[in-house]
């Protein structure tokens, strides 16, 4: 049985600071649950509503036997924890995943994601599904980027969350440390080179930055290289999950 | 000056049911009603604020010029005809554009696209702005997709809508015209063929679904042909804005 301060202590997790704080991020909605819990994520306790659990009798079944705490709600209690207006009947509280892997680790890579302060919680959970689509492991999160546990970006992420590598405020400063490693910092940008004829180095960081404002300074003062997918037509820049999209696209299966 | 009732029927088209009636629509901001402005679209009116029109006056003294209707609003009569929460002070109407092509002419070029119930506004814009880069001109919409004069299609097109030949409410059905001349009807969906070991036809129509519910049944009916991207890692599949992005890399860039 979930007390009163109990819903109200998980609610508050819908906002940032709340999750900030205390380092726990509700997700809402099957796909998004079921990822989370195949995940090496820790899930700290599972809410349905009533007609939610009838109507997915094995989906419960199953979370049952993982013996995780499971909460059957009323709707209206249930709606304290949405962030949509018509949620499905599932949430669940997870842990924040303490950095999966090492900076030295990541020396080991040959390429490395760097997003630079995209702060459009659509953008960056559509990016970050590409990211997973095209078997990217590993991202950098300037800290101008909105957060990666924003229920926005965990639902166009669509689980992709739980799948990467995902470093948060990371300082564009230590990317030079991937410099010393022999990396290329690599920034797509409006005036680079053409990506269709781009040889991409062996290890590299690539740069997608924040779309209406460009290139923050940090990037401009510290990137050498830059690339640009050729324009054919008269819009004025592409969005930036799509350029992510088209270079992903490139350095994956068209090389 | 504008009169109260003027003012009334203006913000009446931010709902889709009197655009259609009066075969007009808003645009808000710079940026679209610049470009809207630019092209072959009719414009009836435009609406700045005082503090805008004080802080950009030789836009303003170029929309004189041309001898558009101009009314200075304040800024509580002009949030009544805007769509977002913190306008930037201007926007201007615009009646529909007849179709600026017939459908002859569509059997003269090499590659359609048909977008197949694409409901989201946001993904909707951005693939037409993604069109819009990669200078693809013709795109057919069924009646499933949302209105290309949805305030938001208008913000994440960018001025797109403004650039391309759209033609809204084409029944599937009616693709079987460009079978008739020879165009393959290509759908990408998660079981095709590799994208990029494809060769595509001469001529073709490229059909791109709803993400949810995949290919509808009359474009499961028509379509021989199917295309996949290749998946490298764990996602479940693409943002169909993202996949668009790819496939016209592919064909427009990398072929």
């Amino acid at each position: 049985m979930l007390t009163n301060s109990e819903l109200k202590y998980f609610s508050s997790l819908l906002l940032k600071k709340n999750r900030q704080t205390e380092k726990k991020f509700i997700v809402e909605g099957t796909k998004l649950v079921e990822e989370g819990i195949k995940s090496d994520f820790i899930c700290e306790i599972i809410f349905t509503t009533n007609h939610f659990a009838e109507n997915n009798p094995s989906l419960i079944s199953s979370l049952v036997k993982k013996k995780i705490r499971l909460e059957i709600l009323k709707a209206e209690q249930f709606k304290k924890l949405a962030d949509t207006d018509s949620p499905q009947g599932i949430a669940a509280i997870f842990r924040f995943s303490t950095s999966r892997i090492s900076l030295n680790k990541l020396f080991d890579e040959n390429m490395i994601i760097y997003l630079d302060n995209i702060s459009d919680p659509g953008n960056l959970g559509t990016i970050l599904r590409t990211a997973d689509w095209f078997g990217v492991k590993n991202v950098l999160l300037s800290p101008g980027c909105v957060e990666i546990y924003n229920p926005k970006v965990l639902r166009a992420s669509m689980g992709s969350v739980f799948h990467l590598n995902l470093i948060e405020r990371f300082n564009a400063e230590k990317l030079n440390d991937f410099v010393d490693k022999h990396f290329s910092l690599i920034c797509t940008d409006l005036y680079g080179k053409n990506l269709y004829e781009y040889n991409f180095p062996k290890h590299f960081v690539l740069i997608f930055s924040n779309e209406a404002s460009g290139p923050s300074i940090e990037i401009q003062n510290s990137t050498r290289e830059r690339i640009t997918i050729p324009k054919f037509g008269k819009a004025e820049s592409l969005n930036v999950a799509s350029a992510f999209a088209v270079v992903m696209s490139y350095v994956k299966g068209m090389k």
